[in-house]
Protein backbone atom coordinates (compact mmCIF):
# COMPACT_ATOMS: atom_id res chain seq x y z
CA UNK A 1 0.00 0.00 0.00
CA UNK A 2 1.20 3.36 -0.89
CA UNK A 3 -1.32 6.14 0.60
CA UNK A 4 -1.62 9.09 -1.63
CA UNK A 5 -0.04 12.09 -0.10
CA UNK A 6 3.43 13.67 0.30
CA UNK A 7 4.34 14.59 3.58
CA UNK A 8 7.41 15.62 3.19
CA UNK A 9 9.41 18.09 -0.12
CA UNK A 10 12.72 18.52 0.48
CA UNK A 11 14.63 20.92 -1.51
CA UNK A 12 18.22 20.64 -1.78
CA UNK A 13 20.28 23.96 -1.38
CA UNK A 14 24.10 25.12 -1.88
CA UNK A 15 23.67 27.74 0.87
CA UNK A 16 21.54 26.45 4.09
CA UNK A 17 21.53 30.26 5.65
CA UNK A 18 20.69 32.06 2.26
CA UNK A 19 17.44 29.44 1.88
CA UNK A 20 16.22 29.88 4.89
CA UNK A 21 16.81 33.33 4.75
CA UNK A 22 14.52 33.70 1.66
CA UNK A 23 11.47 31.00 2.70
CA UNK A 24 11.99 33.50 6.37
CA UNK A 25 11.27 36.39 3.98
CA UNK A 26 7.93 34.87 2.54
CA UNK A 27 6.57 34.42 6.47
CA UNK A 28 7.46 30.58 6.52
CA UNK A 29 9.40 30.72 9.71
CA UNK A 30 11.61 27.19 10.65
CA UNK A 31 10.23 25.39 12.92
CA UNK A 32 11.83 23.80 16.34
CA UNK A 33 12.53 20.69 14.85
CA UNK A 34 15.66 22.81 12.65
CA UNK A 35 18.95 21.90 13.13
CA UNK A 36 22.45 23.60 12.16
CA UNK A 37 22.14 21.09 8.55
CA UNK A 38 18.59 21.08 8.20
CA UNK A 39 15.42 23.50 7.91
CA UNK A 40 11.98 22.50 8.57
CA UNK A 41 8.66 24.75 8.05
CA UNK A 42 5.79 23.62 8.75
CA UNK A 43 3.00 23.93 5.82
CA UNK A 44 -0.65 22.54 5.94
CA UNK A 45 -0.37 19.11 6.53
CA UNK A 46 2.80 18.33 5.47
CA UNK A 47 6.15 19.51 5.81
CA UNK A 48 8.99 21.34 4.12
CA UNK A 49 12.47 20.58 4.39
CA UNK A 50 16.18 22.52 3.17
CA UNK A 51 19.10 20.49 3.07
CA UNK A 52 22.54 20.86 1.61
CA UNK A 53 22.43 19.41 -1.81
CA UNK A 54 25.55 17.55 -1.00
CA UNK A 55 24.13 15.98 1.37
CA UNK A 56 20.88 15.35 -0.18
CA UNK A 57 22.60 13.37 -3.06
CA UNK A 58 24.41 11.03 0.01
CA UNK A 59 20.87 10.60 1.20
CA UNK A 60 19.58 9.49 -2.11
CA UNK A 61 22.43 6.85 -1.73
CA UNK A 62 24.05 8.87 -4.60
CA UNK A 63 26.89 10.97 -2.93
CA UNK A 64 27.93 12.97 -5.71
CA UNK A 65 25.40 13.23 -8.03
CA UNK A 66 24.45 16.18 -9.83
CA UNK A 67 21.03 17.09 -9.29
CA UNK A 68 18.59 19.29 -11.12
CA UNK A 69 15.84 21.86 -10.58
CA UNK A 70 12.77 22.53 -12.76
CA UNK A 71 10.85 19.50 -13.34
CA UNK A 72 9.15 19.21 -10.27
CA UNK A 73 7.06 22.67 -9.33
CA UNK A 74 5.26 23.11 -6.37
CA UNK A 75 2.22 25.63 -6.61
CA UNK A 76 0.46 27.56 -3.92
CA UNK A 77 -3.18 28.45 -5.48
CA UNK A 78 -4.46 31.54 -4.03
CA UNK A 79 -8.18 33.27 -3.11
CA UNK A 80 -7.81 35.83 -5.85
CA UNK A 81 -5.64 37.56 -8.49
CA UNK A 82 -4.96 40.56 -6.43
CA UNK A 83 -3.34 38.15 -3.85
CA UNK A 84 -1.48 36.15 -6.73
CA UNK A 85 -0.05 39.61 -7.50
CA UNK A 86 0.67 40.06 -3.83
CA UNK A 87 2.47 37.30 -3.05
CA UNK A 88 4.68 37.00 -6.52
CA UNK A 89 5.66 40.68 -5.47
CA UNK A 90 6.44 39.37 -2.09
CA UNK A 91 8.91 36.11 -3.25
CA UNK A 92 10.83 39.05 -5.59
CA UNK A 93 11.26 41.39 -2.37
CA UNK A 94 12.46 38.06 -0.82
CA UNK A 95 15.27 37.17 -3.59
CA UNK A 96 13.41 34.85 -5.81
CA UNK A 97 14.11 35.29 -9.76
CA UNK A 98 10.40 36.21 -11.78
CA UNK A 99 10.36 33.35 -14.19
CA UNK A 100 6.71 34.39 -15.72
CA UNK A 101 4.72 37.19 -14.01
CA UNK A 102 1.34 36.98 -13.18
CA UNK A 103 -0.86 37.17 -16.10
CA UNK A 104 -3.84 35.43 -17.77
CA UNK A 105 -3.78 31.75 -19.14
CA UNK A 106 -5.24 29.86 -21.92
CA UNK A 107 -6.90 27.30 -18.60
CA UNK A 108 -8.90 30.76 -17.52
CA UNK A 109 -6.94 31.49 -15.13
CA UNK A 110 -4.23 33.88 -13.50
CA UNK A 111 -0.53 32.40 -12.85
CA UNK A 112 3.53 33.40 -12.48
CA UNK A 113 6.41 31.28 -11.68
CA UNK A 114 9.64 32.25 -10.07
CA UNK A 115 12.42 30.20 -8.88
CA UNK A 116 13.97 29.98 -5.35
CA UNK A 117 17.88 30.99 -4.90
CA UNK A 118 18.48 27.57 -5.54
CA UNK A 119 16.44 27.21 -8.90
CA UNK A 120 13.23 25.14 -7.61
CA UNK A 121 10.40 26.92 -9.12
CA UNK A 122 7.01 28.11 -7.66
CA UNK A 123 3.67 28.79 -9.36
CA UNK A 124 1.30 31.30 -8.04
CA UNK A 125 -2.42 30.52 -9.56
CA UNK A 126 -5.66 31.56 -9.24
CA UNK A 127 -8.21 29.36 -10.31
CA UNK A 128 -11.70 30.04 -10.50
CA UNK A 129 -12.70 26.40 -10.81
CA UNK A 130 -10.74 24.81 -7.96
CA UNK A 131 -11.55 26.78 -5.08
CA UNK A 132 -9.83 26.32 -2.28
CA UNK A 133 -10.86 25.38 1.61
CA UNK A 134 -10.71 27.92 4.00
CA UNK A 135 -7.22 26.05 5.21
CA UNK A 136 -6.15 26.47 2.13
CA UNK A 137 -5.83 22.79 0.88
CA UNK A 138 -6.79 21.37 -2.46
CA UNK A 139 -9.60 19.05 -3.38
CA UNK A 140 -10.88 18.24 -6.79
CA UNK A 141 -14.02 19.80 -7.46
CA UNK A 142 -14.88 16.28 -8.63
CA UNK A 143 -13.92 14.50 -5.60
CA UNK A 144 -15.22 17.30 -3.22
CA UNK A 145 -18.37 17.17 -1.08
CA UNK B 1 0.71 37.36 1.87
CA UNK B 2 2.48 33.96 0.89
CA UNK B 3 0.26 31.74 2.66
CA UNK B 4 2.61 28.26 4.14
CA UNK B 5 1.13 25.69 1.67
CA UNK B 6 1.88 23.79 -1.04
CA UNK B 7 -1.66 23.32 -3.29
CA UNK B 8 -0.07 21.35 -6.67
CA UNK B 9 2.80 19.42 -7.01
CA UNK B 10 3.58 19.23 -10.45
CA UNK B 11 5.54 16.90 -12.11
CA UNK B 12 6.95 17.08 -16.37
CA UNK B 13 7.13 13.93 -17.79
CA UNK B 14 8.50 12.66 -21.30
CA UNK B 15 5.85 9.93 -21.87
CA UNK B 16 2.34 10.98 -20.02
CA UNK B 17 0.91 7.41 -20.53
CA UNK B 18 3.96 6.17 -19.10
CA UNK B 19 4.01 8.35 -15.90
CA UNK B 20 -0.22 8.31 -15.32
CA UNK B 21 0.26 4.16 -15.47
CA UNK B 22 3.20 4.54 -13.06
CA UNK B 23 1.06 6.34 -10.66
CA UNK B 24 -1.80 4.39 -11.22
CA UNK B 25 0.19 1.28 -10.55
CA UNK B 26 0.82 2.34 -7.32
CA UNK B 27 -2.91 3.25 -6.78
CA UNK B 28 -3.09 6.75 -7.42
CA UNK B 29 -5.94 7.01 -9.98
CA UNK B 30 -6.20 9.63 -11.82
CA UNK B 31 -8.79 12.09 -11.12
CA UNK B 32 -11.89 13.18 -13.53
CA UNK B 33 -10.22 16.63 -13.84
CA UNK B 34 -7.83 14.62 -16.06
CA UNK B 35 -7.63 15.98 -19.47
CA UNK B 36 -5.07 14.22 -22.54
CA UNK B 37 -2.45 16.70 -22.04
CA UNK B 38 -2.39 16.57 -17.90
CA UNK B 39 -3.25 14.28 -15.49
CA UNK B 40 -4.18 15.56 -11.36
CA UNK B 41 -4.57 12.90 -9.05
CA UNK B 42 -6.28 13.78 -5.87
CA UNK B 43 -3.55 13.58 -2.63
CA UNK B 44 -4.20 14.41 1.43
CA UNK B 45 -5.16 18.38 0.55
CA UNK B 46 -3.48 18.98 -2.53
CA UNK B 47 -2.87 17.45 -5.79
CA UNK B 48 -0.58 15.99 -7.78
CA UNK B 49 0.17 17.17 -11.76
CA UNK B 50 1.29 14.96 -14.32
CA UNK B 51 2.16 17.22 -17.43
CA UNK B 52 4.74 17.05 -20.35
CA UNK B 53 8.43 18.64 -19.40
CA UNK B 54 8.48 20.81 -22.49
CA UNK B 55 4.74 22.16 -22.18
CA UNK B 56 6.10 22.55 -18.11
CA UNK B 57 8.96 24.62 -19.40
CA UNK B 58 6.73 26.79 -21.73
CA UNK B 59 4.52 27.71 -18.77
CA UNK B 60 7.04 28.49 -16.62
CA UNK B 61 8.04 30.99 -19.16
CA UNK B 62 11.30 29.44 -20.81
CA UNK B 63 10.28 27.07 -23.43
CA UNK B 64 13.00 25.20 -24.76
CA UNK B 65 14.30 24.99 -21.01
CA UNK B 66 15.99 21.88 -20.26
CA UNK B 67 14.24 20.88 -16.81
CA UNK B 68 16.30 18.91 -14.28
CA UNK B 69 14.95 16.42 -11.39
CA UNK B 70 16.13 15.10 -8.51
CA UNK B 71 16.88 18.10 -5.91
CA UNK B 72 13.58 18.16 -4.93
CA UNK B 73 12.62 14.77 -3.53
CA UNK B 74 9.15 13.88 -2.33
CA UNK B 75 8.46 12.14 0.85
CA UNK B 76 5.58 9.64 2.04
CA UNK B 77 6.06 9.03 5.84
CA UNK B 78 4.61 5.83 6.98
CA UNK B 79 3.46 4.27 10.42
CA UNK B 80 6.18 1.18 10.30
CA UNK B 81 9.14 -0.11 8.78
CA UNK B 82 7.00 -2.68 6.91
CA UNK B 83 4.68 -0.57 5.29
CA UNK B 84 7.97 1.37 4.00
CA UNK B 85 9.01 -2.21 3.15
CA UNK B 86 5.38 -2.56 0.78
CA UNK B 87 5.44 0.68 -0.07
CA UNK B 88 8.98 0.35 -1.54
CA UNK B 89 8.27 -3.00 -3.07
CA UNK B 90 5.22 -1.64 -4.73
CA UNK B 91 6.55 1.07 -6.50
CA UNK B 92 9.28 -1.39 -8.29
CA UNK B 93 6.82 -3.59 -9.47
CA UNK B 94 5.32 -0.23 -10.82
CA UNK B 95 8.03 0.34 -12.80
CA UNK B 96 10.58 2.60 -10.34
CA UNK B 97 14.31 2.64 -10.30
CA UNK B 98 15.79 1.88 -6.44
CA UNK B 99 18.11 4.42 -5.76
CA UNK B 100 18.62 3.44 -2.34
CA UNK B 101 16.73 0.15 -0.93
CA UNK B 102 14.80 1.13 2.63
CA UNK B 103 17.66 0.85 5.59
CA UNK B 104 17.62 1.88 9.34
CA UNK B 105 19.33 5.82 9.03
CA UNK B 106 21.74 8.02 10.89
CA UNK B 107 18.15 9.69 12.65
CA UNK B 108 16.58 6.78 14.00
CA UNK B 109 14.44 6.39 11.00
CA UNK B 110 13.67 3.83 8.35
CA UNK B 111 13.77 5.34 4.67
CA UNK B 112 14.31 3.93 0.95
CA UNK B 113 14.64 6.58 -2.17
CA UNK B 114 12.99 5.33 -5.69
CA UNK B 115 12.90 7.18 -9.18
CA UNK B 116 9.83 7.59 -11.11
CA UNK B 117 10.57 6.78 -14.57
CA UNK B 118 10.82 10.46 -15.26
CA UNK B 119 13.56 10.65 -12.78
CA UNK B 120 11.67 12.21 -9.79
CA UNK B 121 13.10 11.21 -6.11
CA UNK B 122 10.41 9.68 -3.88
CA UNK B 123 11.32 8.77 -0.49
CA UNK B 124 9.42 6.51 1.92
CA UNK B 125 10.18 7.03 5.30
CA UNK B 126 9.29 5.78 8.96
CA UNK B 127 10.48 8.40 11.39
CA UNK B 128 9.21 7.30 15.00
CA UNK B 129 9.27 10.68 16.47
CA UNK B 130 6.93 12.06 13.89
CA UNK B 131 4.08 10.60 14.10
CA UNK B 132 1.47 10.75 11.70
CA UNK B 133 -2.16 11.94 11.55
CA UNK B 134 -4.71 9.39 11.15
CA UNK B 135 -5.33 10.84 7.38
CA UNK B 136 -1.31 10.96 6.65
CA UNK B 137 -0.75 14.67 7.49
CA UNK B 138 2.28 15.18 9.11
CA UNK B 139 2.62 18.51 11.71
CA UNK B 140 5.62 18.90 13.80
CA UNK B 141 5.92 17.61 17.08
CA UNK B 142 6.78 21.43 18.40
CA UNK B 143 3.63 22.54 16.53
CA UNK B 144 0.91 19.56 17.90
CA UNK B 145 -1.67 19.81 19.61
Amino acid sequence: MFPPSITLVTLGVTNLDRARAFYAALGWEAAAESQETVVFIQLAGQVLGLFPLDELAKDQGRPGAALGTGAATLARNLGSREEVDAAFALALSAGATALKRPEAVFWGGYSGYFADPDGHVWEVAHNPFWPLAKDGSLTLPSLGT
